[in-house]
């Protein structure tokens, strides 16, 4: 069994990359830039979710507010830069998935860059952001961005 | 990337081993006995549903109507013991599915053996598939199957 491969698996089906913009007074052109990897599963199955927090070492598991599952999370734009994107470079998802990938492994580095804390980034980073977020329940359009 | 241990991880996040029982009066015994082997996922992330049917080079694919999903299915009894099984023995998921699928390999090689069409074998056959469509809809209890 090839344990790579076997989590690569697991998050083209079960995975999420996202980044999530929150109004934030405290931070630079008022808003609070997060990027999340995370992966869900009912708590009977929980058991691929600690052995890849175990695997990957980085992220913790808490049970989901929404519904009666456990998520393992990564939120650390350090971790996510050099442990999980480099993951799903070398063993990288089938589906479309893999193409949002892309997307949050940019707008990630960039902000380990600190990018983020230009205009010129921001606005590149909020453009990439547009067409990643476009399943998710906040629509990234609808948050109307503008600096 | 090693494709077998890539498609365990991700049925061990989407797939699912059922026996469903449905009243059939041209069956031995009253009772159709149907093990399936399926896997969903949204249209958009596809393209794995069509590698793992062309991978393992049999069942299909169809869209699930109760929901905007496709459904990779394997429904016939031979190609479950000659395929779907051997791999899934090769390359055993993580999560308590694993138990799941062992109880539904242990049936579907009695089906194979033609041992649904004995009373022994019927009896024995509803007893460990009581134990395994647990968190189904339909609930192997409520059917109360006896003969």
């Amino acid at each position: 069994m090839d344990l790579e491969s076997y989590f690569s698996g697991f998050v083209d089906g079960e995975g999420s990359f996202c980044v999530s913009f929150n109004k934030s007074k405290r931070h630079k052109f008022g808003w609070d830039i997060r990027p999340s990897f995370s992966v869900s599963q009912n708590r009977e199955n929980s058991l691929t979710l600690e052995k890849m927090r175990e695997y990957w070492n980085c992220g913790f598991i808490r049970p989901d507010s929404s519904d009666n599952t456990l998520k393992y999370e990564v939120r650390s734009v350090k971790m996510l830069v050099e442990i999980i994107i480099p993951h799903f470079e070398k063993f990288p998802m089938m589906s479309k998935k893999q193409e949002e990938f892309c997307r949050f492994a940019e707008i990630c580095r960039m902000m380990l860059d600190r990018k983020h804390l230009t205009k010129e980034g921001f606005n590149a980073i909020t453009n990439i952001a547009s067409k990643l977020n476009l399943h998710g329940k906040k629509k990234f359009s609808r948050l109307g961005i503008k600096i």
